[in-house]
């Protein structure tokens, strides 16, 4: 078939229009949670629910029905869509909270959806309690939502589309385009969303068995899995029983895991597993940061309990790792070193191919092995050295693409803090909520505190964050490529 | 000739011996100053100079005279004579300030010798001008002579010996070892030593034409075109005039520039200069940065003029970005984004093959060429790009050494900064002297103001932070791989 060398915009719009349908008949599943609980949420989920459904709708028959030999995506087609598809979700998304009045301000709004969508959890809500259920259901759906499809988007359709950096994992870490979990992308997709719900509900058994009612359960199972952050409480998870944030804390290990090594377990496939150069160092960071930050807090801060400290010391490492960024107990008293161990674990993440956001592991480990290869290098100048990862050797161009990619997402980082701080905000915090943003966490420090909101940053830093988000979530050159004159050029 | 498999540790001697007779000959000068000043630090240097001259001596006879034909030194003697000939010339370069007195802690004599000679300026003396005018004279002596060593060293001797993050540039970017300068060592060296003597007496022309007393304008002079940063000024350069300070800037820019650039404009290949990338991408920096400096300093600071809020916004951002350190107004008194954006500088460093410290220009536009071509291969998916660098193509195992450095440097100011931050200080003061000195920089963020001393850090820090002094001198690899266990193997 000849490529065209236009733009497909019907394409387009008909991927967007089906997501905004998911979304429209998602809602539906919290206004029956609203009609169950009889709260003031209902109403405006309904209407929302069907704004989205008529919209979509609307753009169905807006671009016809025809082009079935068409249905080819080109690549430039898949950014583009790809991109909008997380912008027009959160823009409908918004419509609940607008349309209810807890949120007034669309910017607010906005912010709050795409938040959940990308699985950040950052919210710009001083009291969270103060809101309906169904609105609270509906967040953590966001969430939800927001986890699966980027983890079908990640192992299932960018491998296909061919593109950059997540395909680097998907290419040469994580192995499902040379060794594929299924060869179709349905089959795949369908497999990693009976993972997700089987996550999903074995933390919900067991959060319901640790006493915490059936609506905060499904809520924080959630936000756990999808590694979002949203709680439904004020305080994030700290009033929750020990038990009960032990569970969070395992079911967030779990989530920040290469939803691919499930497969391969229940495949009974473990010498993939074994071969895993990822999981070992995901482990070895989530243990070491732990012990480090457990001695720390235990010998510095010395009104807690041993347990209390490491559990608190392991929670918020594995919180910040996996970018949930549940909260068990107010960091911002803790020592600075404590805290910048916190930031600094902003820019690490967790496993490729998982919920999470960030830079990831995978990309660390490559590089840390690419500098340990610079030392044996300078030893024994004569030698080649082949840099060995997920059992396989990596090539150059993976590790120059890695690099493009950390710095990249460096440049960002700087880019992005330069501008918080020149809207008035003090260095510590515009570094951590730029950090926090394009690694989809959530915690930031300096003037947003443990329990702070985003509130009172200005629109522009909200709008500002929310685009971070954006693209921390695509693993910024999906998106950034848009930007590049180039990329119109044909 | 066979290799050797052992150490030949009577030769390491015999170099550190004879660095250790420069040192004492060099304190001669500064005894001369003190004469002529009739001034306290004349004995305590004499003394110094003796007792280096007489160790000289001393490891001379111990080492015997032997050994001609074993001349040849080998890789791992060279990693083990370059650091240690740093430490012991520091070692030795402490002497005066504890003779005299001035500095009764050893801690704080070797920190400020070590300070000196890696050019990197930081101060643990709270009052610098309580000090006989000889003792000044040999701090600006000691970064005098620390700025042509490296130069020597980058530019002649590690292309022949081979070596690693540094052969990078002297090999793929200024190139002195495809297109030497001259092919001896001694040849290179000669030429490297002209060119620093003349941008030396020049600028001293300039500064006693503004007024400026000999002594000032020699110890000033040193200073900067070592890009070292030591003052003989209580408040650094302060209260110079706007004209001196205008001299002090153009010659910092002048010595951060790569010194076979002045050996080429010197022999008329001037197509070898037009074909540099990284003076472009270093003026750049310095245009765009000031600019934008400057416009948020006249935008948010308004008591002081259009020209001195550009004139200290250029000052300050070359003083970071050449790694000298000098400070021409109380930058602790800017905004935090002002701020943020010269901490960042921290991070860049000038021109490979000067004297300057840090991660430096090139590798910077290597890898900021990476990312913009990784971009250009999502857009062209089956082209190939290739990384043009000063004129030539850069192979994928530069980028990837490149990027070994990059991401040691930032892992090492990773646990730098943890190090610190545990020893008591706040997250902004951790990170700004690690940072600060790994870069040789010396200005700091935090509890160090503008004109703040590092006297109050425990002696622990001191020695940590002269240790970051010493590797980031030396490129981080050259100290770094004696530390692993391979090294000793044989």
């Amino acid at each position: 078939m000849k490529r065209r060398t236009y733009l497909n915009h019907r394409l387009i719009l008909k991927v967007l229009a089906a997501l905004v349908g998911v979304t429209g008949v998602s809602m539906l599943m919290a206004v029956a949670v609203g009609f169950f609980y009889k709260d003031s949420g209902t109403m405006p989920l309904l209407e929302s629910a069907l704004i989205c459904i008529a919209a979509s709708g609307f753009l169905r028959i807006v671009t016809g029905r025809r082009t079935r030999g068409q249905q080819d995506f080109q690549r430039r087609e898949g950014f583009i869509t790809v991109t909008f598809s997380w912008i027009i979700v959160s823009a409908f998304g918004a419509l609940p909270f607008i349309l209810h009045g807890c949120i007034p301000s669309y910017t607010d709004a906005f912010f709050e959806a795409m938040s959940g969508f990308t699985t950040t959890g950052a919210t710009i809500l001083n009291d969270v309690e103060s809101l309906p259920k169904s609105l609270l259901f509906w967040r953590s759906l966001t969430h939800w939502m927001g986890g699966i499809g980027i983890v079908v988007f990640c192992l299932a359709i960018l491998p296909i589309m061919g593109i950059g950096g997540s395909q680097l994992f998907a290419a040469e870490a994580t192995g499902p385009t040379k060794d594929k979990i299924h060869p179709r992308i349905a089959g795949t997709a369908k497999r990693l969303c009976l993972i997700y719900i089987s996550l999903t509900v074995a933390q919900m058994i067991l959060l319901l068995f640790g006493g915490l009612d059936l609506f905060d359960a499904v809520c924080h199972s959630f936000s756990t899995i999808a590694t979002g952050g949203f709680s439904t409480k004020n305080d994030s998870v700290m009033s929750f029983s020990p038990y009960l944030q032990y569970v969070c804390l395992i079911f967030m290990i779990l989530a920040g895991v290469n939803f691919s090594l499930y497969y391969f377990a229940i495949m009974r496939k473990f010498e993939r597993i074994k071969e895993n150069t990822e999981i070992r160092f995901y482990l070895a960071y989530i243990i070491f940061g732990a012990l480090v930050l457990g001695f720390l807090l235990n010998t510095f801060i010395k009104d807690s309990a041993l347990e209390a400290n490491f559990r608190h010391a392991g929670f918020m490492l594995v919180s910040v790792l996996t970018t949930t960024g549940f909260v068990s107990t107010d960091y911002s008293a803790w020592i600075p070193s404590a805290q910048f161990i916190l930031f600094i674990t902003l820019f690490v993440g967790a496993c490729a191919g998982s919920t999470t956001g960030g830079i990831k592991i995978s990309r660390h480990a490559i590089l840390f092995k690419n500098m340990v290869m610079a030392f044996r290098q300078l030893i024994h100048p004569r030698a080649i050295f082949l840099l060995r990862f997920n059992g396989r050797d990596v090539p150059h161009e993976i590790i120059v693409r890695t690099l493009a990619f950390f710095f990249l997402y460096i440049t960002v980082f700087i880019f992005g803090s330069v501008i918080v701080s020149v809207c008035g905000y003090d260095i510590i915090t515009a570094m951590s909520v730029v950090a926090s943003s394009l690694d989809n966490a959530g915690p930031a420090f300096g003037q947003i505190c443990a329990t702070c909101s985003y509130a009172e940053f200005t629109p522009f830093v909200k709008w500002f964050l929310s685009f971070l988000m954006l693209i921390g979530r695509l693993e910024l050159f999906t998106v950034l490529v848009i930007f590049a004159p180039a990329f119109w050029k044909r």
